[in-house]
């Protein structure tokens, strides 16, 4: 038994998407999210910077003392985990991309799966290589998505905008008959599931990373109950931003409906943090 | 006579268009960007950390030396520029904001004035106390447009996307039937110059900040004759970039058909330069 948090990170607010899928599944477990929104987006720096940030910024999680650490973010995955993982060699820590490959590869018939991600994920070829690792026979299309980040943001997420903008991501890889399968491969693509459903059709299965890996965390906690927490009441939430708490209440409320309360969000200073 | 270089700061690569600008005006000034891609974009952030990262950006340009300083970036201008100014009493830097309500009131009938600009611009009101420093009586409606900056990025400058989020953000401002001036207030958006007039019409001034700073650059060059490059023959220009030279330099080619040689660009340790 471990009353400690589960530790929730990203780069913004994108990561909120997973935190929702992860408090449903174990909803007596206190969270400690931490949105890096000084620095975001991430999708759109290079993978040194990428590990510079998420080392920084987990260590603030770190240090206020997680049992669990999530990466929430498919950009922050792909380079970051490994080097997370030896910096930390005895904090459980999962990242959204293996999950997501996983069940993409579970789900797909005709191991032909697309991936639609941010600029540095495709340039990064995370997925691609995720899959690979599991089944080296399978197709993978990545294509980078960076309007689906500002659409969510702005909680624009139907209508004629959006469709128009997910058919000019996906038409072309739609052409492609074999195609059954879709991962959203960031954390902000989740909101957008209805219209991309609507544009891809029934032929082709959804992926939401955010919801895998809340699973695949579950699943790890079913393996590990020491790691529970023992209360039988609802967790606690707090979310920590290193820039304005009231931006990320806003767009956490108009891109998931998820109304957080103010006492809930704290400004932690990265800078004092790094002078250290 | 001054050989120093003109310095240009910028979040990213919006600036760029300010920059093209001036070289246009003063083109046998050397220029030294600096494109702080590292943190882009600033416009989704608060003031204080847009001041904080203004203040360790510009000093890199300080350091290096630079004669004359235009920050030419929107949101930056708003928030930083009187506490740059402090902070450098010796040195004339310029932002975008007074040039471009300045034209803008030269311009409009009605003294009834939309801006589109980013969140952090809107918030701080910054044009329209810079407008109203000028009229009071003037009437000024601000708008975020954060879409815009991704479409500009994107390369997406033209269509039915582009043509249908301008009128998504402008339309309800168009009901005004006085308003006759609309002012660019985000150096990404004179990409999208082509399709946002096609939307408001001939009926509507389109000011494009960048165009008008570059004019009160050359203006101030030609009061102080002796900040003047000697030489007869085109300069040369350097750009600085806090992350990655290779996305740098396709969004510039992307969005501005401005290509820039590898050999002109060059990434700055920015950490490394704050650890100092």
């Amino acid at each position: 038994m471990n009353t400690l948090p589960i530790g929730v990170f990203d780069s913004g607010v994108g990561g909120l998407t997973v935190y929702h899928a992860l408090k449903r599944v174990l909803p007596q477990e206190n969270f400690l999210y931490l949105g890096d929104t000084a620095r975001v987006p991430y999708g759109t720096k290079t993978p040194d910077t990428i590990i510079q940030y998420a080392l920084q910024a987990v260590g603030l999680l770190v240090d206020a003392g997680v049992k669990f650490l999530v990466i929430a973010c498919n950009t922050a995955t792909g380079p970051a985990l490994p080097i997370l993982q030896k910096t930390y060699p005895n904090l459980p820590i999962i990242g959204v991309i293996e999950p997501g490959a996983r069940a993409a590869l579970a789900v797909s018939k005709t191991k032909q799966i697309a991936v639609l991600a941010t600029e540095a994920t495709v340039s990064a070829h995370s997925y691609l290589q995720a899959v690979h690792q599991l089944d080296s026979q399978a197709k993978v299309v990545e294509k980078a998505a960076s309007l689906l980040v500002s659409l969510a943001e702005e909680g624009l997420l139907s209508g004629e905008i959006p469709e128009k903008i997910v058919h000019y991501y996906l038409d072309a890889l739609l052409t492609e008959p074999q195609l059954d399968t879709l991962i959203l491969g960031c954390t902000h693509f989740p909101a957008l599931a209805e219209v991309i459903h609507h544009v891809v059709g029934d032929r082709v299965h959804i992926v939401d990373s955010s919801k895998v890996v809340s699973e695949a965390v579950r699943a790890y906690f079913d393996t590990t109950p020491a790691l529970l927490h023992p209360a039988q009441k609802e967790g606690m939430s707090e979310f920590w931003v290193t820039d304005g708490v009231g931006r990320f209440r806003v767009v956490a409320e108009r891109f998931l409906g998820l109304p957080i309360a103010a006492e809930q969000v704290k400004w932690v200073d990265l800078h004092q943090f790094l002078a250290k």
